[in-house]
């Protein structure tokens, strides 16, 4: 594995779905910054499972502890790690499993890569469990960012064929998002609701998309060639299991538009410069122009559904089938919004450090 | 400036697209593989300008000059070294861009970041220029998976709203890719060409999606959570101008489908373990599943065109046009298809040099 | 702070002093390998306080919990986390230092350092103390060294003036280190534990030198310019707190040698290459070269002792007296004798891993 | 090979003795710094064969060229390139030592790990010749703190047992060096280069240490545990061909001192702090005191002696004699004595970056 990211500010994910603890250590934090931890807390609750019927019903109080970091609650320039316990692990729903890979999960790729070594309970390393880390790791950098005027916010985008109102991506801020279901259009998420009430009824599963907005960066920030925003957002993004495609501004639609319509005019009132509409998504070159820095996270259906699969059996070599009965969810975006924005947060502070520097 | 990739087989790329020389240092080869010197310099030329009406008239040799890391002919495990000079500068086109910045051009943002000390001739270090250092490493690095059964090739998959036949995804080299313009479907290709010189006849520029499959890849390569194929393919891609989306496999159309249909079921015939589908495009959990990798990277518009545009003087502060009579390519996936094949091998190449270690 | 170190064996270190925990992850571990635990508590266990009437009284139990990386017991890819909890903390002795700092400590630098924050009980991050998770990530890697025949040992070289027997750098395996004070001749052993007795009574402290050989490493091991094993080995042991300095085979004497002395004549018996004198402690322009690597470790005298010393109080400005009562080694080189040798096995095996790839 | 260092400063060297060139990449340098190529060029004549007759006969230009990175003469946040023509090669002296490695050079490890593909003229990579483009390096980070009043000298300490005097450690700039052979005591350094001579007569070399101070950095600069001053000087000194040993203030020395007399009082006027005695070399926990950073390395007698020396043939396996009549320095120290402050200059300076923004 490696599950070590960024430069200025390290983050160093470990844990597995049932190892006694999963957690992060976080290096290069500035030093007296008093985090807010019930803050932190809400944060990760966003993204814990049992909040609804229509998320896996596995239950994980994802209560953060913290080890070292803090000294009378700031930051004190020592790494700052938190741990959550895994406390709810039933290992016995994956018994088989270790010969008969789920499709599309990484059970096989894993085996491989490990001799069959690997850590099969729940995908071990591989486990969206491991998001819960991550959205500790961001929300300590969302509150830094926060002191800085940066803003992080996503939304359900789509659910399947069913799409919310999308950003305006030159005022992202201008939407209202469901604190519950997070959408702009409530309407549009009883929809995705329903949808995902329906697959789950089915014994199927359900993608989706993320759409992410950060604002308030100031121009400048990201370093080129392989540093900029879009190479680490990414990077970080595809940390997250079940992603498989990123996308910035116009994203993968504005390779079917004419330079004169995807090209985002300046303007200024002799004061500030911004730009007529964001296609761009707030980076050009990799680094931040000032506008809203808009991205999107496509993710596949849950790979752990119901019904029956074909697979192999990796000890005989024959053809099998399996059906997963496991806790899962039907669409992991519900869930997944909160590790998209931590994702975002981890990157962008990352490089805003960075930029202290280079802006001399 | 941050443009140094890599773990294993680390990249440092240099140059501007006016400065005296860019190039490229190799470093962690392996010793004693006998560079194939004419195929690097022939790979280089499918990205190299003055190809064809299509492409922009600036010509440069691309003829790259190595400066270390062979002996005899051989990698010899020093760093390998490698600079194309640029003898084709005009910078007398870029004038006046200093105070009014390209609409979607770097220039504005690279402006802030260096306090105004950037290069802007030709965009200066965030030129489509440094892909050609990138189509170095990518040519050796290429040879090097060539010896161990993996090949990359890529097609032009749309140009606007044009699109090529895509690959099977389950045996991408079943097709054949035109040696010129690299598409699948050559009447495609006609048209494709059509609608690029209609836009720029209309002083225009439009933009497209690159398809690129690696075969041959074992299972059990790439390092989640954060070094995965998925992150590292993604960030090194992010590295060529004008990327604004990377998804893999089905990418974001994969959301729109159920887990019954996205999800690949493995079969065998009593040996290799492979897949039926290949939504996944050879990935799960940040892992090869010994399938094709496939992804797509979306390409922007060309930010240059010849129509008039608006932006801001940045010395005045007042609103101002600008209109750019340089040589540029009214649509840069024709020449940036190397370039992607170029970044995937980087990304294949230095997490394979990983997976040797990790299947002890 | 900056405390993630290696490449294809990643270590990051937290915790502080008086911190809930400290603790290590392991990143890149290969998977497969059964960890011996006990074995593990028992070298971490010689760096524990509390053991004999010359080192600190402060007792810790030093026992690690494993939160992550194990699968039944063997390593599983995942990263390795252990944490050791902090059981005895008594933060009262260190009243009084956020304003006067400890003369050679670093109190004063990491004040300026973090603004005031840093966490000053016990000296925070930079204690000690953070040698216990360094310890467990030595030991760990010293088994999977072990397993391919490479031994590391130590021995205390010198304390103050009273100096033991070297190690016969071609053979360092050829003598006994004792088991409870770990010096190759025990009569002077005896000495140095009457010095240090000697200097405790007194107040005061006394440094030290450690001499530690690592066998069995084969040639071909170091990845010079920058990550040689004496590169690495270097920045290494400049982790634990007190050293000064660090030299390799003959070390500094070796720059009062003539060539013709100094120079390591090749021997063969047809068969094994070795070398008849061992002055370059088995390493030749960063690499091994099959021989026993010898370095040796130059630590102060602890900065903490009883006797009055002179400071300023940072608050008032003013010139003060500090006298410290805190539980003090009066000699570090006792308990540093794992750390040296963690820091060692941590460098080669980092570098083993690499050498495995680059030896195609 | 890992010939990348740095983490806000990187600096990726290449070249070997004999290929076309050598040269060296610096990333991340800050935009908008006007370098004075002239003062770069004088520092690199520093280490520049041929100057004198106690050094190798090889003449080198040693003049960079510089391929990237700077805008109308300023830094341009793009990497800075630089190379160095190897125009004075002589590979016909070499001949036979690919099968007879040569005693302490790093032939045979380099054989072995290379699996015989290294390049054997002149050390290929790990010869002394690299230490050119690290003093390009080092040159233009020493401006760079030159700016922020950071200044970095050095001196010859001792030529075998013949021993300058020492700096000061609290004020080593009250000293003159000399120019031309840069020792304190020029008596001194007539007896150095009567030795040097009269080694040289005898067909035999002899080492040295060299001892570096760099003064005025600001109290706060390091980042412990792995990347402190201490750490990063090391690491990269022992970059540098020929060094054994590194040590800080007192170094090996303070492990005979008592803690009271090692520790380095505070003292204060009322407005800046400073200690009294300086053994700590300015350093404390790896992050700087305000005190001036002093540091020693110790280097090894040149390994090519003409003496006659006992190797093997690695082809026949039969013991075998080896005369070398190549141009060598009898004594590395003298044309060292750059790269030594140019190994300090390049940690400094990227220690100094990253302190900027952790002191938020």
């Amino acid at each position: 594995m490696s599950s070590i990211t960024g430069k200025n500010i390290q983050i160093s994910v470990f844990g597995q779905s049932h190892s006694p603890a999963a957690g992060v250590v976080i290096d290069g934090l500035p030093a007296g910054f008093r985090l807010d931890i019930d803050r932190i807390a809400a944060f990760m609750a966003r993204r814990a499972p049992g909040r609804s019927a229509i998320v896996t019903a596995r239950k994980e109080a994802d209560e953060p502890e913290i080890l070292s970091g803090l000294s009378d609650g700031c930051t004190c320039g020592a790494p700052l790690t938190a741990i959550i316990r895994n406390t709810d692990a039933r290992s016995g729903d994956y018994a088989g499993i270790a010969d008969t890979p789920r499709p599309s999960h990484a059970d096989y790729a894993a085996f491989v890569k490990y001799n069959g070594f690997n850590d099969v309970y729940g995908g071990g390393h591989l486990s969206g469990r491991l998001t819960a880390p991550l959205c500790f790791a961001g929300a300590v950098c969302m509150q830094y960012l926060e002191s800085c005027g940066i803003k992080i916010r996503s939304h359900i985008y789509s659910v399947g064929d069913v799409k919310d109102e999308p950003f305006d991506p030159v005022r992202p801020d201008g939407a209202a998002v469901d604190g519950t279901f997070p959408v702009i259009d409530t309407a549009c998420g009883d929809r995705m609701k329903a949808l995902i009430e329906s697959v789950r009824a089915q014994g199927d599963s359900v993608g989706g998309v993320i759409e992410c907005a950060v604002t308030g960066v100031p121009a400048g920030v990201g370093d080129p060639m392989f540093d900029g925003l879009e190479n680490v957002i990414a990077k970080n993004v595809f940390a997250i299991p079940a992603v498989k495609g990123v996308e910035f501004g116009a994203g993968f639609g504005i390779s079917a538009m004419r330079g004169s319509e995807a090209n985002d005019p300046f303007r200024t009132d002799g004061g500030k410069i911004t730009t007529v509409t964001n296609n761009s998504g707030g980076i050009n070159g990799g680094i931040s122009n000032g506008m809203p820095i808009i991205f999107r996270a496509a993710f596949r259906p849950t790979p752990s559904i119901a019904k029956t699969q074909k697979t192999v059996n990796m000890k005989t070599g024959a053809n099998a089938e399996l059906s997963t009965d496991g806790r899962h969810d039907p669409c992991v975006v519900v869930r997944a919004v909160p590790a998209v924005e931590a994702a975002a947060a981890v990157s962008v502070f990352d490089l805003m450090c960075n930029a202290q520097r280079t802006n001399k």
